[in-house]
């Protein structure tokens, strides 16, 4: 099995493999947990499973036809609030943990495709920060860069796959949590259009606008995940069908000729961090290459809407799912997370109707502003924190936000595509948000920035050129 | 002009008489005028115009030319809940009266459409009542029996019309005040799916589910409202378009096979009423004999989306209209008014997510049952109350809403059709309920119920048969 050490766990890789049978997905399992054990897991984990319960499902999976399972012998972890029967949810705070008997939806039907669970992920408390060192366990450690925060909430997940431990993850996105960590770590974070992934089974922070994203080396990858677990679930009533229409953006079309959109140049703030700038600049260059046109629009009323994450009574929906935790032990909580959902208290009834109908109002406007172009382009991050800036002042987490929170409460999809590298060597990812349900066209983008940036997988040793060779 | 004393001023009778050149506008409107002043206006204006600018307002559709205005010369009146510029605004409390500078949407649609609008109409206070007697001023009086309450909270709106005072009327239909009243005037009150008809311009009740429903005689009328009202408004967020292919069920085609939807008979309440059952019974069968199939279906969901409207924090969107009015004026509110709304002020952000996810839910379940039928058929009211009851019991209030609350909190159409009169003389009036977006469905299913009762219309002197000789 030495021949695996060098292996890419991207999807597009393990199923040449499986089809020529040059190893199976017991092999894939041990070469997986080969690599925790020697390299150190990063602190991607909050529960590993056994290596052999892993390797009892990848037997279970190798029974099985390959032609059935569309993800077939694909190793992949989950969240940490994100239910798998039988092993313990915590949020990042023990003092919640409970162990469920039914597996979230996902995980439900990325079982029934054939993909492999190794556990579950770290992630800052409660689904609550956008930097990953939210935590009261050792955090999750930057793929990359350890001195660069891992981004979160979602870390683990990100971390994961960056690694080369696990081929995608499933984490859970509210503000940017399967974003923002794609950008610190080089992978896509693909999160999808709300309704279009059923939520059942998760620790909700917004349970009328959460969204699990995937997290792979690729978007062909995340695409092919999304896929699997897309669709109504008749236990999730906030879950719908996907519009038929959409599907005409396949990955293999060329983009051929398209608009996107830019913010007006005073509101790109990049916090000072003209490395960033010079490189979103270098990508939009590129896009411009690639067939776009670029059309300026006002950012306002999307950051107006990300703004009411958590300055605004829809923080009293977290409130719901950690308020009694928080309640009963304080001690148990980090002190920035407990400060960020405290707030839910103070919000009366009428206060939440006004906020529904202002972020309703924002719907309206900014849905207008996105039928017009192919995709909003922005960076996941306007700068990269390390984890002594975020030690110094915690208050940072929020900048991380700025081009992420808008996405959900207005009901859009956003994708994360890694785009290189900035001067200084660190990732640089970039941010397409569209029209609600144009998750196909957006994927279709990506995809092509991805194969002209090509380079780097995560933090692996492969390149994108290789696997698509 | 005398000819014109029993004309019907149903919109089939009108437009074919000015096509004829039998009458023009103005002699429409002086016929109005007429009635109003000859018989008592029943209370159901709170502001008439003056008689020289619905005359003018005449003179200016009949300026135009007829093919170009669908409603060419067609009287009416909306509810004192909905803006009309230069006319004052009280929804029945002269404390919060304010005068417009722009009219609501509808308002504008209908004058853009040759309607000539005749005034403001009587209503339950703050539009937060069933049965048009929680007023402070003298209350609209029942067109066929001043026993009988008018029903509400559209209270005016619906007497208007059965008293031939107007050819239509728009109310606000929140809990059924659209229907209601209909059922108790012998008219037709057609409430659409939430969000086809923009409320601009409305005082709120629940804005999130508020909807401008269409009072008339025939349900052909209402329709031919309807159709110009409904679209997108880009001034409200709530507003959809209509699903294309729902146009399919016109009112020409007879309805052919369909099936219908009865509550278990132990969720049939009549409130003692053995009357109205038997009426209800009757009518049934007439739904089996125009090829009718009933399905017996659990009413449970329905009724605890019901009783949301007015027990749970839903009810801090009236507060939000209502509070500053209610705080500074609290002797300017009926008590059973102040009461109900009086509520709002005990309910946390918290318990309004939990009410919303409840109300989510419980529309993903309804909504399955309702896709399986063509329609639930329903008494719109269990019982008739007269003025004298409901002084004696306000709470009676209550029993009004079992079958109406619950259709707009799950976003179903809902039509109340008169379907004969009962034993004792009293009108009876059937709610037909359906799938979202069903609406021409429910109104091709009225329509040839109405065609096959026949009889009176309204409170005038004309019947089904005669306008549709």
């Amino acid at each position: 099995m030495s021949a695996l050490h060098s292996l890419s766990l991207d999807a597009a890789t393990l199923s040449r493999g499986y089809r020529e049978g040059r190893f199976t997905p017991a092999d894939v399992v041990e070469e997986a947990y080969r690599r925790i054990a020697a390299g150190g897991d990063h602190h991607a984990w909050l529960h590993l499973a056994p290596r052999e319960e892993a390797l009892a499902r990848a037997a279970a999976v190798s029974a099985r036809s390959l032609d059935d399972q569309p993800l077939f012998g694909l190793p992949y972890g989950v969240k940490d609030n994100i239910d798998v029967a039988g092993w313990p949810t915590t949020a990042g705070c023990e003092a919640l943990q409970y162990v469920p008997q039914r597996s979230a939806a996902v995980v439900e039907r990325l079982d029934a495709a054939g993909a492999i669970n190794l556990g579950k992920q770290n992630m800052d408390q409660f689904a609550t920060g956008l930097v990953g060192v939210r935590t009261v366990t050792p955090a999750a450690r930057n793929a990359l860069d350890a001195r660069l925060v891992p981004g979160g909430s979602s870390s683990g997940s990100a971390v994961a796959v960056a690694a080369g431990f696990t081929t995608f993850s499933i984490g859970s996105d509210t503000g940017g949590s399967g974003r923002v960590p794609a950008a610190y770590n080089n992978i896509v974070g693909l999160k999808p259009t709300p309704g279009l992934v059923s939520t059942r089974g998760f620790l909700y922070c917004n349970r009328t606008f959460d969204v699990p994203p995937v997290f792979a080396l690729t978007v062909r990858d995340a695409q092919a995940v999304f896929d699997a677990i897309a669709g109504p679930d008749s236990e999730d009533a906030g879950t719908v069908q996907r519009p038929a229409g959409e599907h005409r953006w396949g990955l293999a079309s060329p983009p051929g000729l398209f608009r996107f959109a830019l913010p007006r140049p005073d509101q790109l703030d990049f916090f000072g961090d003209d490395t960033m700038r010079r490189r979103f600049d270098a990508v939009v260059d590129l896009l411009n290459g690639l067939g776009g046109t670029p059309v300026v629009i006002d950012l306002d009323p999307f950051l107006e809407a990300g703004r009411l994450v958590f300055d605004s009574p829809l923080v009293a929906e977290r409130w719901l799912t950690y308020g009694e935790t928080l309640e009963r032990h304080p001690e148990a909580v980090h002190p920035a997370v407990a400060q960020a959902i405290g707030n839910a208290k103070h919000y009366t009834a009428s206060d939440t109707f006004r906020a529904l109908y202002r972020l309703q109002g924002l719907q309206a406007l900014t849905h207008r502003v996105l039928a017009d172009v192919d995709a909003l382009v922005l960076p996941t991050v306007g700068t990269l924190l390390t984890v002594a800036e975020v030690e110094a002042d915690p208050a940072l987490n929020t900048h991380m936000g700025r081009y992420t929170y808008f996405a959900n409460p207005l009901r859009l999809p956003a994708l994360s595509v890694p785009a290189g590298f900035r001067a200084d060597g660190r990732p640089f990812g970039l941010s397409l948000v569209g029209a609600p349900f144009t998750d196909a066209r957006l994927g279709a983008l990506a995809h092509a920035l991805q194969a002209r940036v090509g380079g780097r997988l995560g933090a692996t040793s492969t390149s994108f050129e290789e696997i698509s060779a």
